[in-house]
């Protein structure tokens, strides 16, 4: 299983909506970054409302995705954490420092559009 | 596996990626109906632009969706429909009269929210 990636306009829109395996997490991954690079996409929205439960694997994938698609250049927004996902995230120290957040989907592409037209 | 299906203001974007499986099709019909009956959308959107090769039964799931989506009053547009489904489509009689299509997804969105401003 893969997980569609879709551009719009300059951004590329994810929405995750069931659990991952670990093999569908790392193959996400590497989707994603090529897309980046393809698309020359300037930022990324992830919507993860539909996940209710993340393992420590799949939080670190998370975590590096969103350090990776800096370090490409595009501006990440992460939207619709759930309580339980935020609670694995910060316990495993994976703090997303410098990530966008934001409910859902639309209000993360308003928050990422504003972003870049500043 | 499952196809997502991604909430955009009133419309829903679906992006189908890779080859679908007959089991994978029927649940996508399933889902994308339930998802309209849900949110109320009033379009949708369906890229095929990664699809290069349609069988009879997916045709056919896909010629059904899309009246089913019609019938529960939901205005489609397909996108990037490849010149083999294309031609799978008309010599099965699928001739998707009265659905928008449009080159990519960000010009089906375009297309859509034209239809359903007037």
């Amino acid at each position: 299983m893969r997980i569609p990636i879709l551009k719009l306009h300059d951004c590329l829109l994810v929405s995750i909506q069931w659990e991952l395996d670990d093999q569908t997490a790392l193959q996400f991954q590497e989707d994603l970054l090529n897309k980046i690079h393809e698309t020359n996409a300037k930022g990324v929205v992830i919507d993860i409302t539909s996940i209710d439960f993340i393992d420590s694997f799949i939080a670190k994938v998370l975590g590096d995705v969103i350090n990776m698609s800096t370090l490409m250049g595009a501006k990440v927004v992460i939207t619709g954490i759930q309580p339980a996902v935020a609670i694995t995230l910060i316990e495993l120290g994976i703090g997303l420092e410098d990530v966008l957040t934001a409910l859902d989907l639309e209000k993360g592409l308003e928050k990422l559009q504003q972003e870049l037209g500043d």
